[in-house]
C-alpha cells in the first residue's frame, strides 16, 4: 500500500507529533478567543484530527481513523491540557511551534495524498484529498472561533502551497511507483521547507488581478 | 444491541420529544437573528438532527436516522411552525423549554453512546460520539446563525459537561455489561440533573490558568 | 435508473454548465472579500461542489462524484481562473450570472433528488437531498465567507423555495413513474421560473408572525 510509506512505528510517532502541533494551534486560539477548558479541549481535537475526519468520510474509511486510534484521540487532549496551564510559555515559543507545525504541514499532505490514493481515488482527487487533510483541521478551528478561515486571507503567509506542492510530488511518486521512506521524507522536507521560506520572507499569494490600479490599500 | 436501551415504542416517543425541544431553541434563534420563515425551518432541522447525522456519518450508518425516519424529519418542522405562531410564548416559557433541553441533552448523550458502540466503537470513541449526538446540532445552529457557539463560550453555565457524563456512565454500563432500560434511565437523569444544576447555580468550566492574575474582567 | 433523466453526454453537459456557474458566485464573493487567488478557487470548489458532496456523504455514494469525475473538479478551478482576470467584466453581466444561477438551481434540485431516490430514501428525504445539493454550496461559500447564509436571511428573495419546488415535483413525477427527459426538464423550469419571479419581484418569505405590529423596520 502506498499510505504505508514509512514503517508502521515511525508513521504513529510522527502522526502522533504533527496531530500534538496542530492541537496547540488550536488550543491557542481557544485561549485568546476566552474560550473555557472545554472549548480549547474542543478546538484541540478540530484542529488536529478535522482534516483526517474529512478526508476519511470522503473516501469511505469510516470509521476515521480519528475514532480507532486511541492514541490520536488523546494526543489534542495532552496538548490541551499543556496549554492550560503554561500557554504564555507556549505562546513564548511561537517560532518553534510554527516551524513543528510547517512540519506537521508536510507530513500530512503526503501521508494524506498516499491514503486516498490507497482508496482508489484518482491523482488530482488524491492531490485535493491530501490537502485537506493537512489544511482542514484549521479551516475548522477557525470557523468554530467566528473567524475568517487565515488559509483563504490574502494578509497571510502561503500555507496551502505548501501542502500542494507536497501533495503533488507525492502523487508523481506514486504515478512513478516511487513512493518510499526516503522519497516520502524528501516531499514533506519540501513542503516544510516553503513554509518555512513563507514565514521568513512573508511570501503570499496574490489577489484578483486589478487593472489600472495598484494592489494595496484593501486589506 | 446496547442501543436498544427502551421499548421501540417508548424510545420513539423519546427521541421525537428531544428533537422537538432541540428544534425549538433553533428556531428561536432563527427568530431572534431576524430570518425567514425558511431559515427557521432549517435551523430547527439542523438543531435537532445535526448531531445525529454527524454521528450516523462518522460510524457509517448510512443514511443517517435523520433521512429514513420520517417522523424525525418532520418533527423540527412542527416546531418551527408553534415558533412562527407563538415565539412570544414560547419564549415565555424559558424555564420549561430549558428544562425540556437538558432532558434531550441527557437522553441523546445515553443513546448517542450506545449506538457508536452498537457499531464497533472503543469506549473513549463512543463517549466523544455521545457528545457529539448531545450537542452538535447546537454547534451547527450557531454556525448557521453567525454566533460563537454557546457550547465554547466561557460565559455561559455547563453543557457539554453533563452530556460527557451520561455518556460516560453509559460507556461504563456497556462494559459491565449493565445497560438496560432503567439504568439507561438513570444515567439520563443524571446528567439532566447537572445540566439543571448548572443553569440553576450558573456553574462555568474555568478558562486557562492564569498565574498571578485575576479570572475576572476579560469576557 | 430515475438519476439517468438525460442521456449521459447531455447530462455532463448540463451539470458542467451549472458547476462552473455556481463556482463564478463563489469566486466573486472571494473577490469581495478580499480573499487570495488560493480562497477564490477554495470559495469556487466549495460552493459548486459542496452541495454535491454532502447529499453523496448522507446516501452513501462515496466518494462523492466531486472526487471522481476530473471534469467536475476541475472546472471550479476555471471559473475561478476567469474571475481572477476580469472580475470586473463578471460583475458587470451580473444579471447573465443570475440567470444561470437560476439554471443551476433548478438542474441541481431535480438531479439531486433523482440521485437520492435511486439509492433507496425515501420521498421526503429525496425532497431535502435535492435542496441540499441546489443550496448546500452556497451555505458553505457564506460559512466560510464569515457572512450570515443568504439563504436564511429575511432580505433576500426566495432561493429555497424554488429549488423545494423543483424537488418536490420531481419526487412526484417518480411516484407516477413519469420521470424523463421531457418532464425533467420541466420540472427544471418550474424551478427556474420561479426563482426568475423572485429575482424580478423581489419575492421574499414571511418571517415569524408577529402580532399587533408591523413586519418592517427590523432587518
Amino acid at each position: 500500500m502506498a499510505s504505508q510509506i514509512f514503517a508502521p512505528d515511525v508513521e504513529q510517532v510522527l502522526d502522533v507529533s504533527g496531530i500534538f502541533v496542530f492541537a496547540l494551534s488550536g488550543s491557542l486560539l481557544a485561549v485568546r478567543k476566552n474560550f473555557d477548558v472545554f472549548g480549547m479541549a474542543v478546538l484541540a481535537e478540530a484542529t488536529a484530527l478535522g482534516g483526517g475526519v474529512i478526508r476519511d468520510l470522503i473516501i469511505g474509511a469510516v470509521p476515521p481513523v480519528a475514532f480507532t486510534n486511541t492514541g490520536y484521540f488523546l494526543t489534542p487532549l495532552l496538548a490541551a491540557t499543556v496549554v492550560f496551564f503554561l500557554h504564555p510559555e507556549v505562546t513564548r515559543i511561537n517560532r518553534t511551534v510554527q516551524t513543528l507545525d510547517a512540519l506537521g504541514l508536510g507530513l500530512f499532505a503526503v501521508t494524506g495524498t498516499a491514503k486516498a490514493h490507497d482508496y482508489g481515488l484518482g491523482v488530482i482527487a488524491s492531490v485535493a484529498l491530501g490537502l485537506i487533510t493537512a489544511v482542514g483541521g484549521g479551516v475548522i478551528r477557525d470557523l468554530l472561533a467566528m473567524e475568517t478561515p487565515s488559509l483563504l486571507r490574502w494578509d497571510r503567509s502561503l500555507y496551502a502551497v505548501p501542502a500542494m506542492l507536497g501533495a503533488g510530488i507525492t502523487a508523481a511518486l506514486i504515478a512513478f511507483d516511487d513512493l518510499n521512506a526516503v522519497t516520502g521524507t524528501a516531499a514533506t522536507l519540501v513542503a516544510f521547507g516553503l513554509r518555512m521560506l513563507a514565514l521568513h520572507y512573508n511570501l503570499r499569494a496574490p489577489r484578483a488581478w486589478r487593472r489600472g490600479s495598484s494592489q494595496t490599500g484593501e486589506a
